[in-house]
């Protein structure tokens, strides 16, 4: 009965605790200080270390503390067969809801631009555009992307929605693959990313991609910093492209005293803060999957390795 | 066939156009160039100056350019026979639902602080508020503050309301008159102001109301400037009673350059754009109550000068 954490550079507190609150009997031990590693078929990670996975042999589930798995199923060292869940919470769910709500209503009404201008004492009027007239994207509909997408719509945006399998989603125009995303793309006011991470994925807000939205169109990265081609959003923010962006999450986090976006005013910044979960609301679906591997049952929350997500 | 516009300081061009277009046989004049006002019998106004009503022996009806109209009973001129009307424009409802639901959203996400943040390059992660766990107050539950603290609901915020006379509104704790204020106050995070102006709403959010607020609880004002007691709104912020405000109105817009309320933090100003009433929307309830009065038909959006509102 036991769960090894492998998350350097992570407070595991909270969630040792989380874990033991759902279940006493288990036991839980944190890497690189956890034994028996012959024995070890159930680990719990984020960001785990190059070749880790090399030190457990008899490895059957790495369960991701988060809804992102490429962290692990990047890393080389772990087996094809093993089996990688990702975390799935109602809560983290809403969080993204409203957060993407919220940046998407500041771009209709041009906060940040407001706050900027308190600064100057500078009572300036900016038009603003309404939900009915705004017309928004969301690359990924899937987990979070989809009732993402069902909160704007349910608000007046015009939605469309991006995914690689084709949907028939109500009120919501949707496209799928290489082929959809040009016809997705060229008549949205405001791209939303929420792809997975993945071979495919990465790197996807680009130029070229920019390029197929209507000239000052607005971008919201609220996925993987990878997604996106930090270089390539400073070029098509310069040449007017994109007219903005909202980035919650970077290449490199927490983001580096020296980058470019911290000065650049067209871009907006948080922290990485769109959802934090909470250890204690999600321990519960970890001590279940250990439980039903226990079993023999069939896991929840698996991811395809073959697809990548 | 004419309809006089009082609106010193005021492009009333967009107005004339719009109320040409919608009634091409009506003539218009603009005070003071006006003509013949024994026989002028209605009046489009804005901010009238002092004594002017004075000047239309013969006066009927003074319809408001907005949904304020204050700014025309105040008036000393103005006789009490005189039937005043207001704007109402459901895109005007639908701009306030979304500018305060904006503002809502950025007070549970601290966007006004991230944006400060990011001068200082500070990757400084601040805890949100989940809508669900935010308990909203609408001061006035009106044509306006109603379908603002149903869009609130809709989106999982918990809402009261707070109007003169008694309410029941699905999803929405109602409280009503003096009586009902102080049990209305005491359990918000936030309160909203969109009430109309009068008599007994004027410096309304006073010490004495923050005072019956939890400490730390947030202000946002769309009702007007004269609502708001500005100095002991300074004072609340100074004393943690208040944990911070967003304005869109003001005593004196725009917001003098002198005035301290720029260069607080904790005050997120917008100028006055919450919704920006657009004439060519709405100059055929002014034409159709012009042709109303010539038919001697009851007026649409006439407002009690009794109740001030
Ligand atoms: N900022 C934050 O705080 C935060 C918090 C949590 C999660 N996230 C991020 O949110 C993102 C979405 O997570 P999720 O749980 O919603 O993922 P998910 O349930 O796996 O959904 C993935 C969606 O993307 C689509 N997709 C995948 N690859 C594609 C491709 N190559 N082309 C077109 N569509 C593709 C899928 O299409 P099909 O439906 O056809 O398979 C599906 O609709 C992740 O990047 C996660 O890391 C961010
Ligand atoms: N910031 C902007 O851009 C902007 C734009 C448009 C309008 N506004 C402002 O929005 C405000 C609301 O307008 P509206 O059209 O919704 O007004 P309204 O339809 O006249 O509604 C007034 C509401 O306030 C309540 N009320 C009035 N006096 C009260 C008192 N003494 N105590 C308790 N409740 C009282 C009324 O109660 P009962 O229902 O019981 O009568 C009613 O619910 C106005 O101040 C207007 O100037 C701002």
């Amino acid at each position: 009965m036991k769960i090894v954490m492998i998350s350097p550079n992570y407070d595991t507190r909270a969630w040792e605790d989380a874990l033991w609150n759902e279940n006493p009997d288990l036991e839980i031990e944190v890497y690189p200080e956890d034994t028996d590693r012959e024995n070890t078929d159930f680990v719990l990670a984020w960001n785990p270390p190059k070749d880790v996975f090399d030190k457990y042999p008899n490895l059957k589930v790495v369960a991701s503390m988060g809804a992102g798995i490429r962290h692990i199923t990047k890393n080389k060292s772990l087996n094809a067969e093993v089996i990688v869940t990702k975390i799935e919470d109602e809560q983290l769910i809403e969080d993204l809801q409203y957060f993407v709500l919220t940046s998407v209503l500041n771009y209709c009404r041009n906060i940040p631009q407001y706050v900027l201008q308190q600064q100057q004492k500078n009572w300036n009027r900016v038009a603003y555009k309404q939900p009915k007239e705004t017309r928004i994207g969301v690359l990924g509909l899937g987990n979070i992307g989809l009732p993402v997408a069902q909160i704007l719509a349910k608000n007046n945006f015009k939605v469309s929605g991006w995914s690689n399998s084709e949907k028939e989603i109500e009120s919501i125009n949707t496209f799928a693959g290489e082929d959809g995303l040009s016809a997705f793309l060229k008549d949205l006011d405001v791209v939303v990313c929420l792809l997975p991470l993945t071979d495919d994925t990465e790197d996807i807000l680009n130029e070229d991609l920019f390029s197929k939205m209507p000239k000052g169109a607005y971008l919201i990265n609220v996925g993987r910093g990878a997604h996106l081609n930090e270089s390539d959003l400073l070029e098509a923010l310069e040449t007017e492209q994109l007219s903005g962006a909202a980035l919650d999450v970077f290449q490199d986090e927490p983001l580096p005293k020296d980058h470019p976006f911290w000065e650049n005013e067209k871009i907006t910044i948080t922290p990485h803060t769109a959802s934090v979960t909470n250890p204690a609301s999600v321990a519960n679906q970890i001590t279940e999957n250990y439980l039903r591997l226990k079993e023999g049952k069939e896991l929840k929350h698996i991811i395809s390795r073959k697809k990548g997500y």
